[in-house]
């Protein structure tokens, strides 16, 4: 099994994520609402690659990113042990807030079985999304800046 | 414990749904993603009373409905144990598509407790959605029409 | 729609909960994990008619429940649209945890549609679990005294 | 981001999973019913390197495994962030039933933040957890014999 590296630039990154038991519903696709948690794990992963510690910002700085908003279309439904691709676009850094556009599609897999219902192949587009993060102080919950490393990053 | 009956119009819709912990990540508050759940839950109810059951719709005539879009606003965050009011009101009904407008907000809640962290008022707005339905085949995942008894419904 | 109040005595509650999609995966059934979920919700409205408020505990106390333990048997898959009746009797009272037993079990329906595919009737076990909850210290997760008034509702 | 391959003997398997924001609650901490959707991928993939199919098993031969029983405990609390090493080793094969003992403990963690909350080192066990599944026939979901194919390399 293997896993590739994460690829990210300062303004463009992604990652595969595998699709479980726990994600689907009885449809025998992913249930909707999961695809917003793979976004969100590459947004995570993202920021990381950026230097960039959710952690480390809620604990020192007591700010946290939420979702403002976030409008998704359901392209064409993933599987059962489909391996997707999910990536994460910065296309706007605002004062106070991030815009991603986010890509779930059929990833490449090596492990995929002929008997694959899915009848998909690599590339094909399962989801897209444009997502609006802002910062928030994590106690008051008001808007406040982007850190200011995190502007350089992507401003450079 | 007062759980008041939900109400239903033929276009219109609202119940009430509790915030456990299962839906609340570590900012204290519910996790984005949720609110796609509760307005699902709410459109299903909806569906149910208006006669519309789409356990025998999958098992007899092989058809169910999928999210195609939504575009969801997050305007207030609720929290662990807050009463939210979850509405569907249907906008647009199309041959093989039916257009929600849905909205999460917070209600009035006989047991709140006066310590409660929330600091929210009943009415207050916390998410707001238009989501978009299709009716597909469930076996070929094509589009197809919505049942005509739904139609008539809605469309009388 | 008829939904029942819940039901309560100092030592045993029960209330009924809707499976929804959310809660099925491709397997046709409610997902495994999800029956924990079910349980919580029952433990949590079981306190809220003891008068004791988790949300008070935790902001005004710093004090919270977590489960130490959970040992469940999976009897007989619920299905979507499944109402199901869920259970939470309290067998021991230590003085840093609880002693659940609990129960998911086929609720009376009469909504039930003759074509839902559940073949179950009213009573039938779904999943069982004795769960031990531990009151923790919110900051320090280290163990402490369940709440006084708590221990005088449960052996008055 | 270094993300190992996961390791598996034909009775022993690990993989390393990372805590997102969907998987913990407002308690600070990880969802107690997550770790039994962790212990599930891990499972997955364990069947995975064994050359065994759930995919091509429901499809193909109409049988699917499902959760008997699981025992678990909740040693320790996982954070947001936390990488989690999940393992799965196969202590017991019965005709229709596999026995598994999974854990998850803290994994070696190169991105790790000082200012990580966890306080947490290298192999400190979070939850551990005794599971049993069956398999069954997917249409009936009645036991039914584990496949040939995987019993042969169990019990070589």
């Amino acid at each position: 099994m293997n896993t590739p590296e994460p690829k990210a630039a300062s303004d463009h990154f992604s990652m595969q994520i595998r699709v479980y038991y726990e994600d689907t519903d009885f449809g025998g696709v992913v249930y909707y609402a999961n695809y917003l948690k793979y976004m969100e794990r590459a947004r995570t992963e993202f920021l990381r690659t950026l230097g960039f510690d959710q952690s480390r910002l809620m604990a020192q700085e007591r700010r946290q990113f939420v979702v403002k908003s976030a409008a998704v279309e359901f392209v064409s439904p993933a599987r059962f042990d489909d391996l997707l691709l999910v990536t994460a676009e910065i296309i706007k850094v605002r004062r106070a807030s991030l815009h991603f556009l986010q890509q779930c599609s059929i990833a490449n897999d090596a492990n995929a079985a002929d008997a694959n219902e899915s009848n998909k192949t690599a590339g094909d587009l399962v989801a897209s999304a444009e997502v609006v993060i802002a910062c928030l102080d994590a106690d008051s919950f008001k808007p406040c800046a982007v850190p200011g490393s995190l502007q350089t990053v992507l401003n450079p």
